[in-house]
């Protein structure tokens, strides 16, 4: 079972904006993208069949404190740690800081929650507990990982 | 003195994912459009001379909750409303919805924390009362018109 | 029947980069913009049934040169002009310039191949003949509008 | 001297459409960041200063053909190739194509024309001769690995 994974990017100059940091919007898509490798680590997709079904993950929340900018080419890591397992909603906690062997400097910190939903061929969601498939890989992560909101 | 301000768009297909639905971050470029929107409203940009500072307006912090779906070419509202006046903060709450005269489906509803910082033509931030000129132009927001968090 | 359709925007922080201009990417999503919009113009949606069929407009080459630079808040205009109707595609051109009453400066062209095809439930796409209801509503633009590539 | 660049990456849902495909604008960012990869392979960055000069590289064309769609989560390769080295200018090719290992597929190809330029403090920029520096670490790729346009 697992609770947290890094993932390690650098800064693409399309992210960043007009006043020469990354744009805030950016920080929203690096989250996905650390939650979308961790449904892969547990050899999972967020679009995956399970019998019949098509499951996917849409967000119901999304929110981040930037603390520090990030610029163009700086390398960065995002940690995601599981802070809550619900019959049929995850939420995540995310971390941005700076690489370990150059000070880890904060960036910055967001959180996710997502539903489980069900998915039609044309289009419509219907909220769905998590398949047992994938329910028994996640778990809490320990309190001491987890900061206070 | 102003405290709330509404643009309307069309979604445009570039703001759309592979769910069929505007991906989640082009909310949080939407929010950021109204709120220059209203900067400009009140006669200013958000990246203002006054004297000889350069004035910018970064977000300390952003969250948005998604209660239903836009689509490709749906048109929508973003309302936004002054939640707080601090010396050196503002506080924004954002309404997504439909038009009303298709019905008003809510659609979703966020929130920025932006702080008011002078620029070094370096790019270094620091931060800054509001300065009276802006600060004078903007109020908190009727309270019936802000909802409970 | 038409040939051409103009679009007026103002550029966002959203659209810029760490340069302090507009990212060459988004005049893609500008040009697709008014592409988009010609087509509602004429009363259709890119993404359109007809009969049994759900017709879609994928492009199969996209280009633009840029002349000069586009910054936040400027307003500008794009031109879309039909260059070629083609019995499977579409070609179009687009001009990129600021607003007449402000100079009209020239900021840069491109152009779109669009093809047309039928699409699948499962999201394949094939080739298809432009369907009569569309043909008959678009023509080339007069060669006086034209410019030589 | 280098001529050539490879970067691999894998489909973000962020890069993806209502089409289910990614959109065609991420293609430019993918070339773009290949760009950048390269420049770093040769020890600089695009944004470098030389002497008392900041030197930057905007894109004065930029263009792709598509032959096939990538899909959310697909792996993929760009491969860059100088096409031409001129005093003031490089013209660089894209090879778009899946991995190898998995068939190597060709998904598109493209092109960028940038100019080197001088900029000043306030953001102008003045079209400049290449610097020495960053020139003789740049060649043209053999006409075998160029295709015919």
């Amino acid at each position: 079972m697992s609770y947290e994974f890094r993932i390690r990017r650098r800064v693409e100059f399309s992210e960043t904006d007009a006043a020469g940091i990354v744009h805030f919007s950016s920080y929203f898509k690096y989250m996905e993208s650390a939650e979308h490798a961790f449904f892969r680590s547990l050899g999972f997709s967020v679009v995956t069949k399970i019998g019949q079904e098509m499951y996917g993950w849409p967000r119901v929340h999304a929110e981040c404190d930037f603390s520090a900018p990030l610029h163009f080419e700086d390398e960065f890591e995002v940690h995601l740690l599981v802070r809550e397992v619900k019959s049929k909603a995850l939420v995540f906690d995310f971390h941005f800081a700076l690489p370990e062997e150059i000070g880890g400097r904060r960036i910055g910190r967001g959180s996710f929650t997502t539903v489980c939903v069900t998915k039609k061929p044309d289009g419509t969601m219907t909220s769905s507990t998590i398949p047992e498939a994938i329910a028994r890989r996640i778990t809490v992560a320990p309190p001491e990982l987890l900061e206070p909101r």
